[in-house]
């Protein structure tokens, strides 16, 4: 029996793209790596900040589709109301979630952990968390609901992680390593690091933080004593370098 | 008495948008016409080449917005449905409108006027017609929706028009606060701005530009005057906070 394509929705949440300030690709990557993957998407709605549009959708699509996927709304300021509006739609309470609370503060100084960003540690009570590579402050999934941060780069990364995990993909191994050193500082050697391992994948993503820039080193691939080994590597330059370190 | 925006909704209809070969544009143009001329976009939807798909789409946001625009899906092929699913949405019969037939006649020599291209001159009974200056074949409105093709250059063409005969929209001011403070550090103090501005939006936009991150802050609503003020209430904080504000 020929089995059936999964199918999918995408709700992309935000008034920046309604008012034509933003044109939004996250919806067509996503579309390009589900149809690669061979999960069908269906519909995609794009809608306001607004939490009873968002209820509305997410209850609409999440028994419509096999897998729905969300774009968007879950950052630190006032209009980010995804998180609260997934914890309705499944009539769950948003929670401090102790793990992504644990990321933040690894990752943020104390004082940078503002009121602020920590909001987004608050998660419905059910989620299990969707790595951030980049930023940390991560996505999450509810049953079949899918949740991720707007800013492109940062979706590119962690989606394509989600696909791989979907039934049928290969297993894919990750780490990052975060550094105070810009790029410019470190390039020349993580490239001669990249050279000698050609079989994991090092992706370099320059962030804000603490006032100054830094740089997520992320190291991925199939092999997952090669990941390490790798990362090891990475984390010891660094720390040779004064680049203050840490592991995700 | 307060004069309310109108509102709207896109519908975008197309597979190849859907399997990510295509990213549209189209929506994002329309929002952008929109905005200037005062009308909300309220909700975009991306639908496959479905009939009952578009029919619910189509009833469903004819009912809920002021005005509906939709593209995608009237050329000649066999997968071009939208103008039937118009037609089963409205209840009216699909007919060969008069005038359509002898734009396609006076465009087409006989024998290019085949079956197919004739096909783009059945539309829903009560269709008024959108001229098309550059591929004949025109758009059509039936009430409060207008249907448009798929062609980023020939919507673009066809939505200007329709837009200025559309009558008004209420004025709409908008000013932009950009600053090199990051969203965790200034969300807590803007969100309480904006709760003491209710009549104003203030949307929140993190970019990356020259190696340089920022924010800016985007305050809009139809009244000038409180737009004017509550973006220098967010310019004297930035500037408190030593954050560079500059104002567009």
């Amino acid at each position: 029996m020929k089995k059936k394509r999964k199918s999918s929705g995408i709700i992309i949440i935000g008034n920046e793209i309604l008012s034509g300030k933003t044109l939004d690709t996250n919806s067509n990557f996503m579309c390009n790596e589900l149809f690669k993957k061979g999960i069908s998407c269906d519909e995609i709605n794009i809608t306001r900040d607004e939490e009873l549009r968002i209820i509305e959708k997410i209850d609409l699509f999440k028994s419509k589709y096999d897998y729905v996927f969300t774009s968007g709304g879950i950052g630190p300021t006032h209009d980010d109301i995804t998180s609260k509006s997934v914890a309705k739609a499944f009539g769950q309470k948003l929670v401090l979630n102790k793990e992504a609370k644990e990321l933040l503060q690894k990752h943020y100084l104390d004082d940078d952990l503002t009121k602020a960003r920590m909001k987004m540690a608050y998660l419905p009570e059910n989620a299990i968390i969707i790595d951030n590579p980049i930023s940390i402050a991560p996505g999450f999934k509810v049953e079949n609901v899918f949740v991720f941060p707007g800013v492109p780069k940062i979706l590119e990364i962690m989606f394509k992680e989600v696909i791989n995990s979907l039934s049928g993909g290969k297993k894919y191994f990750k780490k990052t390593v975060t550094t105070i050193l810009s790029e410019g500082v470190i390039g020349d050697d993580i490239e001669k690091i990249q050279r000698k391992h050609d079989i994991v994948e090092i992706g370099s993503y320059p962030y804000f933080k603490r006032n100054s820039f830094g740089v997520s080193l992320v190291i991925s691939g199939d092999n997952k004593k090669k990941v390490l080994d790798v990362t090891s590597e990475v984390y010891n330059y660094i720390k040779l370098k004064n680049g203050n370190p840490k592991i995700f």
